[in-house]
């Protein structure tokens, strides 16, 4: 007579990812809405006062948009690897 | 005789998508939100110091504003995802 | 007669991977994404203010937003290692 | 006769240590980020206004930035031994 | 007749280690990074203005720097203690 009897409670690991990518991308969002915001505003306000130098600044202040979005769509590559 | 019994209890894991969801966007949305008011608070300040350039700034503006708000809305996006 | 019987709870450690990830790398862009916003800022200040020191400026503005980078990139590093 | 029976509960302690390596280097990046920031934006501003100077200026933003580099280097470390 | 009845119930402490240090030198070092950098952002600032004080406003400077660079190295002392 063989008796096997198994009783197993399986609890499956929680599922942190979406957290993760939750706070990954919000917090990496912060820093750059205010970064792009500053280099705008303060490129509007020297655009009015000089408005001789308007193409220099807009080309500097494109620039800076771009370095400051990077570092906003590296946290969204950040919350898809870990999602 | 055999006597196999298997008792299997699974626990379904907690489904943490909501919260993410929530940290995601509410997050991304702080910076943004501080940003754009940055900007069209110098844009305006630049409009009535210099109305000659209003046109100018207020091109600029919108450029600004249009870079700040796509950081608040992929939060948008990456709550969808995680959802 | 043989009688086995096991009775196992297997409670698989939660893997906070994800977590520590999205909190290393958006806690890590605040900063410098703040800090390039006013280096590009004052940038844009500058030159449109003194023109023929723009070369001078750009310069220094990108080793400035070169380091600060390294700041968030650091934090991708540590997001890759701890996910 | 031989009766054998295995009550097995086992739960692993959870590892914090990505938790507390992603805190560690999050945080710690957000001083530097925005201190080099601003010393490089005020560099930008000095060399601008005083191009005779500018010399002077970069040693001490090189200075300056060093020891603020250092501060969210050695979160690195914290991050690392934390692991 | 051999009776071999295993029970364990082996629940181990989790362990905050990790996340409180992370959280000490996290923390510790947002004050001094920002710090710092105004320290060396004004200092800079005056340099460029009056030169001829420029010995003067450097050891200041690093006076400064060495009682704000201390805070956070406490942070790291806290962190290493914790663990």
């Amino acid at each position: 007579m063989e008796a096997l009897s198994i009783l197993a409670q399986v609890a499956e690991p929680a599922d942190f990812g979406p957290i993760g990518a939750g706070i990954g991308y919000g917090l990496a969002a912060i820093g750059p809405g205010i970064g792009i915001g500053y280099i705008v505003g303060k490129s509007v306000e020297a655009m009015a006062r000089q408005p001789e130098s308007a193409g220099m600044v807009r080309t500097t202040m494109f620039l800076g948009v771009a370095f400051t979005e990077a570092i906003a769509l590296i946290g969204f590559v950040v919350a898809m690897l870990v999602q």
